[in-house]
């Protein structure tokens, strides 16, 4: 640490993403990316005619995107903000209406950054535990008058909530926002974007890095009402106008209009997370009811910590968080029918050779 | 404006970018941007299997970008900082080291982000006036103990100050940051790059948006301390640790290492730029001693908002700053031969016009 760095730090603790170890070819199944290449419309896209204009500053309001994401969801595009990834998207939330001392709330499960930005933006962040069996109670969040900050499907338990909940809750209290967190939507789940029509304090927020196969290309979005969308583009405007490059731009109006290669993948993905779940359940697993790219087992027999280490010895990243209530857990991110045949594979081995040591 | 964007932000006033207009085709020549393609390296680098593994997350450390800017700086890789455009990198940078009340200044006449930051951030903000000719007085940054943030060449009136004269700054106070701001270096300037080794408070700014002909591609980076370098690093972390793109990091690496093309085209710029200024002045232009790819001109016998408005008629976008001090100027990027051929013809037209309505 510098002399430099303000003291407001001191406590900041940084997200710490999924490793990427440089010691050996893996199977990389720790970031719920996806193992399949971005659409040949992408590829295409990266060659047109705005790319080789790219000494020009692309639109800073980046209107042909967030115009061609408009239209997959059906909404003008005054209701579509873009972002250099979910994660910058949910910052710009974060930043445009949140302040020291602002009171939020999210589970005490959840996707890590929550608590991160909490940290970072010195919010009053309550945690509000998951149930005994990871799901959501709603209750809390209809009582409650704080912020909420919420992901449906919610990570790492890959369990969903009904779009009738999510509505209860940004009913209860039109005063707060609620953030909708949706990045992995995709896999056969209902989104919460109708309700914003009726819900002006509702913040949809989704991402290319999951069923658009595009986790390298840093682009998100959120889907909320005109006037909060147009706070969002204004603090954009006074951190970082020109947040989306040319290519980013041009890669994600290709990528939103091929509905049938998304089609594709998410289909192969909840073909092979649930071909997967059952193998595991078979050996003893239990997972939970997934909705997402990945899957979140524990098995009575095996510590989970071991389990990513012995996978990782076997060239396969998997992510393990030595948290409380989770530590029991393994997170695998469904991959390929063949990455998957190799994790089985892997996984039988490795309770094999754990029978013998315990016997 | 929505019921919920925080009131801190109640005289937010964002930057405003160059003009976009869609109503026609523009020369544009208000951005300071090129008209040079970028790279042919850069466009091979689309290809390259990076963007096609783009279904995974990039690099959160960018380490291959950071060593190859390091290689074409000699520093080490813990010395670079890489963002999403050069104004994010200053956005990290302003996050890292300043806070509500910190006290900084800058030049009255400079970047208008600076102000912007200032603005968002609650900095207690002093604007040093320019000396009547528009050259920076080094006395008042070296007396002040205030953060400084310079540019250098300074825009937009492209004056240049030499390092020794930034090393006097740095030298005078090691509590203080001072961040200098190179967007246009490569023009034939020294870089503060070599000061860095003896001063921990030097934070130098660049950007790929100028000389390396890729305003649309954001990629911009900082040379520090590695200690400071590692505070932006973690503030980046707690943001969006994602913030440069597989594509990013490609076609930075192909372009910083086009060492030749990058010589070329800011000689011919350079070429354009005297050329233009000769011409200028032969019809009766002041133009600034400008150490850029711009020229900020005044005639004494013509508007400039009026100059502006005719050029833009004329199909050609410049920059005019309805502000105090600079509102008789206007700020012309240099583009190829042919559009710096179709600005004099223009001009020389409107002069006569101007001559006309005169007499």
């Amino acid at each position: 640490m510098s002399q430099f760095l303000h003291t407001k730090y001191a406590d900041l603790r940084p997200y710490i993403p999924g490793e990427q170890p440089q010691d050996r070819k893996y199977i990389k199944l720790n970031a719920n990316e996806t193992s399949m290449p971005p659409s040949s419309e992408v590829l295409k896209a990266l060659s047109n005619p705005l790319i080789r204009g790219m000494g020009k500053y692309a639109d800073p309001h980046c209107h042909a995107l967030r115009q061609a994401i408009g239209e997959y969801y059906n909404v003008p595009e005054e209701q579509v903000f873009v972002g250099n990834g979910s994660d910058e998207v949910l910052g710009f939330c974060f930043m445009s209406f949140f302040s020291e001392t602002s009171r939020i709330c999210f589970p005490d499960i959840t996707y890590g950054f929550y608590e991160v930005y909490a940290n970072a933006f010195h919010l009053d962040a309550q945690a509000i535990p998951l149930r005994e069996d990871f799901s959501i109670d709603v209750e809390p969040y209809v009582r409650t008058d704080r912020h909420v900050v919420l992901a449906n499907p919610n990570a790492p338990t890959g369990m969903v909530l009904p779009v009738q909940a999510i509505e209860r809750i940004a009913a209860a209290c039109p005063e707060r926002i609620v953030v909708v967190d949706e990045a992995y939507v995709d896999y056969g789940n209902a989104s919460c974007v109708p309700l914003v029509a009726r819900y002006p304090n509702l913040v949809v927020v989704q991402t290319y890095s999951k069923s658009r196969n595009l986790a390298g290309a840093r682009i998100g979005f959120a889907i909320a009402s005109p006037e909060v969308v147009s706070d969002m583009m204004k603090i954009k405007c006074a951190f970082n106008p020109f947040n989306m490059s040319a290519m980013a731009l041009s890669v994600g109006i290709a990528a939103i209009r091929d509905t049938e290669y998304l089609k594709w993948c998410t289909r192969r993905i909840i073909e092979n997370r649930e071909y997967t779940k059952t193998r595991l359940e078979r050996m003893g697993f239990y997972a939970t009811d997934s909705h997402t790219n990945f899957l979140f087992v524990h098995h009575p027999a095996l510590d989970a910590e071991v389990y990513y280490r012995a996978l990782k010895a076997a060239g396969i990243l998997t992510r393990h968080y030595a948290v409380p209530r989770i530590r029991d857990f393994l997170r695998i991110t469904v991959g390929t029918r063949a990455e998957m045949d190799a994790v089985l594979e892997a996984t039988e081995k490795i309770l094999r050779c754990q029978g013998r040591h315990a016997s």
